[in-house]
């Protein structure tokens, strides 16, 4: 800056200071932590927020555009990501950053985390940053909830949950809490440790948990089987599945092509989302023409979406042999809607703390 | 609340409480103001940073994937938008949001605005969130500068400048200060006001500059013209164009169809983005067959990258008759480079607040 100092300020201000127009900026932003959250969900129910979001998602009252999607792979060989996923339904506009990397767990870091925004209506300014991370797992859950009351399974007495990591831990702990006639939970992690952990945390009188040694036996014990790992290739033939039961599968891989085209009914949450994913095993059936949209028997067809079941423009088929699946995809809306709920707490509460970004 | 606290505390935490793993969640970010982002930059040479990124960029050691894109019209039905960008270039990995609505400036804010985010490589968690409306105008005319340079403009004498907003102002600010031989500006802005304060900021002693009453006796003065407007239809026919000019499209419309289609040379920032984008025109005309890529000749070819340029990939024809072309996307995988820029050395001088996410 030397060579500047001896010249006349104003005509030496950085070109970048001259460029100011005098109109506001970005100005103040609530910045909401996870503990922040937490302490809104007490107020407000996602599941209740997630179920309504679906119907008005399938009454075509929400955006859902494509999501940008940055990859690569850090240091250690490990796949790492960026998803952002923008969003509107109602007043909400929004967009959830989720990020991760399979190498964070080992490092004592969640492999998921990230920033939900919400944006004012009409001038578009970012007005909410919120932790993303409990929110999303939390609409993980209340999605696979929603789903198993829409799909015909409340009366479920027996669960299975594998991967018991952040996902199952949310699962176990919503879906116990839903299903009333709940008797028996299976659990399978390849760590077991980490299932013990999970087991202990849903341990309750009128429960048995079990901790199995292969995820076929956890799986083969549940009228609901829920997958929440990290596998990325299908390994769940359809005869693991119990007759009639309800395979949730949340995670990208777990169940094998034919487990998806045996099923006697496949449930998902947005077909678009599904269609234009070949990364995932559903999208990639779509994509060769096995597996088509509702109404288009020229292959397998998918039955209905969870907001279809929702607003009765599809019916369930209930409990149905050989099996049933359900896959979501996730929805960045139903995030988007529930950042709005909780924004708004907040603001009557006057939660969080605020940053000038001038 | 009331129903629950009669039951026993253990038994009724809520259910996503009793999800928590128990590993680190997104902990805590650094935020950086524009008031903070503009300390930095008087330790970081934008133009440079922007430079070296496009030809990183050329080189294939980026990554720069499809942009998320929501649109939706406020209360006054204005065009309202929020784009998240992705990319990552050597050690720097993060997203561009930029919001914007048209009725903004109206009511006294800056038409676009957002956030920048900055991700660890190794965990890809959000390390920094900086303010990113200065940085997104700063990167804007810093492209345009090296695009001017790159292209063979550089002992231009006449500058023009349609549109004095914001864009107009960093571009007319930048380019002043980065073309040593000039000697007019001729400015135009649909608000003569608005082209009047422009031309009070660039007074300066070894500068003729010129208010004009429509845009083409501006753009028919300069031997670069640059667009920064909000049009969205062409209306700039070649025969605007001093012969052998450098036309700047910085904004979605300004020029017309064969305004592209006539010129000697036609420059573009990204082939992919901009073919991909059949929202502005030159999208349009490469979707329509009308315009190729380079060494296409079975339309009119795009002649080069301004990263092909500095890499030495491509030559540029220089000053050529009847006017040349540049037509910059914008690529989020600049900002994302200045953020790196901006963040390292916020991080050196302990610049900007930290707030803890949890």
């Amino acid at each position: 800056m030397s060579e500047l100092a001896s010249e006349p300020l104003t005509q030496r201000e950085p070109w970048y200071d001259q460029a100011d127009t005098g109109l506001a900026g970005a100005g103040r932003v609530t910045v909401l932590s996870r503990a922040d959250v937490r302490r809104c969900l007490a107020a407000v129910d996602p599941v209740a927020v997630v179920r309504q979001t679906l119907a008005d998602h399938d009454r075509g009252e929400s955006l859902l555009p494509a999501e940008a999607y940055l990859r690569w792979e850090n240091s250690q060989g490990a796949y790492t990501r960026s998803i952002g996923m923008p969003g509107a339904v109602g007043p909400h506009h929004g967009m959830k950053i989720i990020n991760a990397s399979v190498s964070n767990p080992a490092a004592g870091l969640e492999r998921a985390g990230g920033l939900g925004l919400c944006f004012d209506a009409e001038t578009a300014r970012v007005t909410t940053i919120l932790e993303a991370g409990l929110l999303s797992a939390v609409r993980t859950a209340a999605v696979s909830a929603v789903g198993v009351a829409a799909t015909g399974y409340s009366g479920a007495g027996s669960l299975a949950v594998v991967g018991c990591g952040a996902q199952g831990r949310m699962h176990a702990a919503l879906l116990t809490r839903e299903l009333p006639g709940l008797r028996t939970v299976s659990l399978y992690d390849h760590d077991p440790a980490v299932a013990r952990r999970l087991a202990d945390l849903l341990a309750r009188d009128d429960l048995v948990v079990t901790v199995h040694d292969t995820a076929r036996d956890a799986v083969t014990a549940g009228e609901i089987a829920v997958f929440t790992t990290t596998a990325d290739k299908g390994y769940v033939t359809p005869a693991w599945a119990r007759p009639g039961a309800l395979l949730v599968n949340v995670s990208l891989g777990d169940l094998a092509d034919e487990t998806f085209l045996d099923a006697a009914a496949l449930y998902v949450d947005d077909l678009d989302l599904v269609a234009d994913n070949p990364r995932r095993p559903l999208g990639r059936l779509m994509g060769d023409g096995l597996v088509t949209r509702p109404g288009d028997d020229t292959a397998k067809p998918i039955d209905a979406t969870l907001g279809g079941l929702l607003t009765g423009r599809y019916s369930s088929r209930g409990v149905a042999r050989p099996h049933v699946v359900l896959n979501p995809f996730g929805m960045g809306v139903l995030d988007v809607a529930l950042y709005g709920a909780v924004a708004a707490h907040a603001r009557h509460e006057g939660l969080g703390s605020t940053v000038d970004l001038g």
